[in-house]
């Protein structure tokens, strides 16, 4: 059962009002995985976005460990925008417990509340947008334009 | 005067009728630079997109020119989704034409046509999420993680 005050906690969710949230709620879906699986493989078909609600995962890119997320984190965003092979793998290092949202579920809540779906977009971009800003700011800095 | 159809071809109004455009257009600004004018500099306030209408501009970072802009491309994306200081300096290399939308604009839009707002934040996102999977590759590729 998926509580509106943790998803409140997510970026995602940012200026959407628990009402919004509550309409929005049955439309999500929820994935479990064991330490050791793999909800997203580098490469392969994904078109969601996972939330952590509980547990970790490390990000793997070639083979090697680039980082590590946890409770209230979130990865697959460019996934579920582009439905593009997934950029990175994604490994649970122990149980976790997920929220997702597909694309398909993403045009449902498109449907079902456009002004819900248009500051999820925005925060959405929002984000990308300093993850941008951060790998500009690394590329940059080591002269690689 | 801008054109309903030169506008069409920005992956911005992607989804957007002609109709919708129609109704938007109004609100667009446009500017013109001489060749050496700088529309946008690294590190100052900008909140705009530029949408070139007609003529070329360099892009800029710390002193090194990394890419060229013409006609039927764009900048600004990110200063206009998270209003954050210039993450380059554009310069135009030839006389420029251009059409904005500043975040004020944006929300303008958003109480307009919120139909239309979302689309184009959608398509905004995903031009993000390209260039993000592009700054992957680079950094990846380097080892730089």
């Amino acid at each position: 059962m998926i509580e509106v005050d943790q998803l409140q906690k997510y970026s995602l969710f940012g200026g959407i009002s628990p009402e919004q949230i509550e309409t929005i709620k049955p439309l999500l879906g929820t994935e479990h995985f064991e330490a050791g699986e793999c909800p997203q493989v580098e490469g392969q078909p994904n078109d969601k976005i996972y939330f952590i609600l509980s547990g970790e995962v490390e990000i793997i890119k070639k083979g090697l460990v680039i980082a590590h997320l946890k409770e209230g984190q979130t990865f697959g965003e460019m996934e579920l925008l582009d439905i593009m092979p997934s950029i990175a793998t994604v490994r649970a290092t122990t149980a976790l417990e997920t929220v997702t949202i597909s694309n398909r579920v993403l045009y449902d809540i498109f449907k079902l509340d456009l002004k819900a779906f248009s500051m999820m977009i925005m925060n959405l971009a929002r984000d990308l947008s300093r993850r941008l800003r951060r790998m500009d700011d690394i590329v940059s800095s080591e002269g690689k334009y």
